[in-house]
């Protein structure tokens, strides 16, 4: 059974099934430097704030591009030439931005745990009291190479005691996971368009303390990415330095109404939720085994242990998942051969059942008894 | 009488009016890593080269963001640390590069002329043999900021004979003006989906000769803009690194095969041609007159003198010929007071006529007599 459009579901962590009145919203052309698109650029930066209850102490800064070009945005924004960081690392996109900071000839130190488990804030702590020269921490709040949710709470009040910055990347938590700026510090969360508040990609943003911002004029090592700039711009005239996306903006500003109609954080982070707790259930059901105990588990994407079964091939599972119309998503971890499935997007109850009784035909198919790894 | 789809027409640089069929190709999801996509994607690629006649020769590496992100990560991908740049300026575009060299740290020169002057082959000739230490040279070929058409031939064959790399901005000129790499020898020319090839915005592609390409590995100031690193990875893969703006690119691929049916650069440079034609003599015919001599002028925007008749107001004239269905540009010269009206974009003799009609009811209700400058 595919989707409205016709589409397979795409159980990823993104691009995502988006609904199909988001897409509509694309079907025009906007001016922009003209005024209809200037109003609804303003509200999804409005509303973006809101999300994060930070209307009052940070800005919200978009930057054209996927979220990675936010997050290097950010980090080349707002750490100093001569800053240096602590950088939490359990997963690819960690690792990412470790490989940033190295061309942006940022210093950093990391703390690097297994993909399955957490950075530990006592050991923050102990590296923070250690190193005064630390100005920034960054970590990464829903790491997607194993759907780990990352103690951002416990973290910040660590990162806060001692007076330093904390830069989350959000990206694939925003808006289905709490990150409240009155009660976790943070000087940036960056996220995108395409993740939890299910747009399209094509931009992402940056949520940034405005009194730091501030003192970020020069920094940027690229003027493309350079949020300051690109701020200033924005608070004078309400207009991007350069063309925007314009249908992605729009179709954004549609999602965040489907979003807000959804009831925001509690809606849709119960349904992600409840996504992911039928889709582990099921799945369990048949034998596949979840990398994350389930306290780590974040409601995004579930890593599963790719079954021991002989019979079992990994493309042909893709294959003919796909052909029943459900998408899934390769591993990414470095310790063990997985499979990831994601909650997130235009997913209910109904398609979650629809994607297990799809691996349910499938593993029998492939003559695969059960989905037990080693 | 507004567009199809209800919109006001843009005479814009753009975002421009799309095809109705371009944006209906986003009423789809796609997973980036998907066969289906990726098959899209490949295409797409193909297809730009095609137009250059540079299959043989040169590699189309895409990029999500404005065009000014593809200029940026062309830049800084191809020139090395160490290399030291010509930079041709005649307007806003040549000044951005400028800021962008600047921040990337790259050593240039500039030959800089008037907004209403191309640049010299003669004087490119001069700096070239007195200056050996230059590797590149960089030029924009059709500067929106004027409108002026930039001899990117007889440059091209100025720096060829020095044995020197020429870097093309070839953004709002690129499939409507030929840019045949078997005629005019450049390492790199970029554009973006949203100018002459009628997509909407959202990603920029660079077309870079492969030989000069391969040298490139650890150039880049960039993570997200490291061209090299793209197109390694796709080369591969034919996947994008970082979640590409999956939309977009569908509409790109429709607008490609509208640019194939209308009968690619023969068809889509013709109809602009012919649009400018209709739009400059309409304009004079009003007293309206152009920054540009004919000879000098580009098919794609052109730059009106603001009237001296005390009572036209740019702002007023913006908004009736809005409401008459017909979105305009402010100037971007730094010498003159003026405004901009496009050629390019779904428009044809009909909508330029309307334009025409919209500007002489404009005038006449503000009690302008003439469009004539002092």
């Amino acid at each position: 059974m595919p989707s409205p459009t016709g589409d397979p579901f795409l159980l990823t962590p993104g691009p995502l099934t988006t609904a199909p009145e988001t897409k509509q919203a694309m079907l025009h052309d906007w001016g922009s430097r003209d005024a209809g698109f200037i109003e609804t650029n303003a509200r999804v930066r409005t509303r973006i704030l809101e999300i994060a209850n930070a209307t009052d102490s940070h800005v919200c800064v978009p930057v054209q591009g996927s979220g990675t070009f936010a997050v290097e945005a950010t980090l080349g924004t707002l750490i100093p030439k001569q800053g240096k960081s602590l950088l939490l690392i359990n997963g690819a996109y960690g690792h990412r931005m470790a490989k940033i900071l190295d061309i942006l000839g940022r210093a950093y130190e990391t703390l690097e745990t297994p993909e399955d488990t957490p950075p530990d804030p006592g050991a923050v702590d102990t590296i923070l009291s250690e190193n005064s020269a630390i100005s920034h921490v960054i970590m990464v709040h829903c790491e997607t190479t194993s759907g780990i949710l990352n103690p951002v709470t416990e973290i910040a009040a660590v990162v806060a005691e001692h007076g330093r910055a904390l830069i989350i990347d959000a990206m694939s938590a925003f808006g289905a996971i709490e990150l409240d700026a009155r009660k976790i510090p943070f000087e940036a969360a960056m996220a995108s368009s395409n993740k939890c508040l299910e747009g399209v990609p094509g931009m992402g943003f940056s949520i940034i303390n405005q009194k730091a911002l501030e003192k970020c004029e020069g920094n940027a090592h690229s003027l493309s990415l350079d949020l300051y700039d690109q701020w200033r711009v924005m608070e004078k005239t309400n207009q991007w330095r350069f063309t925007p996306p314009t249908h992605v903006i729009a179709a954004f500003d549609k999602a965040l109404d489907l979003y807000e109609a959804e009831g925001s954080l509690g809606g849709r982070g119960g349904r992600y939720l409840n996504n992911c707790r039928i889709l582990i259930e099921g799945m369990r059901a048949m034998g596949f085994k979840t990398l994350l105990k389930d306290h780590l588990q974040a409601p995004i994407i579930v890593t599963f242990h790719m079954p021991a079964d002989p019979e079992f091939d990994f493309q042909s599972f893709y294959n003919k998942l796909k052909d029943k119309d459900y998408v899934i998503y390769p591993g990414k971890l470095t310790v063990a051969d997985s499979f990831r499935m994601g909650c997130i997007g235009q997913l209910h109850e109904t398609e979650m059942k629809g994607a297990l009784e799809a691996v349910r035909q499938t593993i029998s198919e492939m003559g695969v008894t059960t989905g037990a790894p080693t």
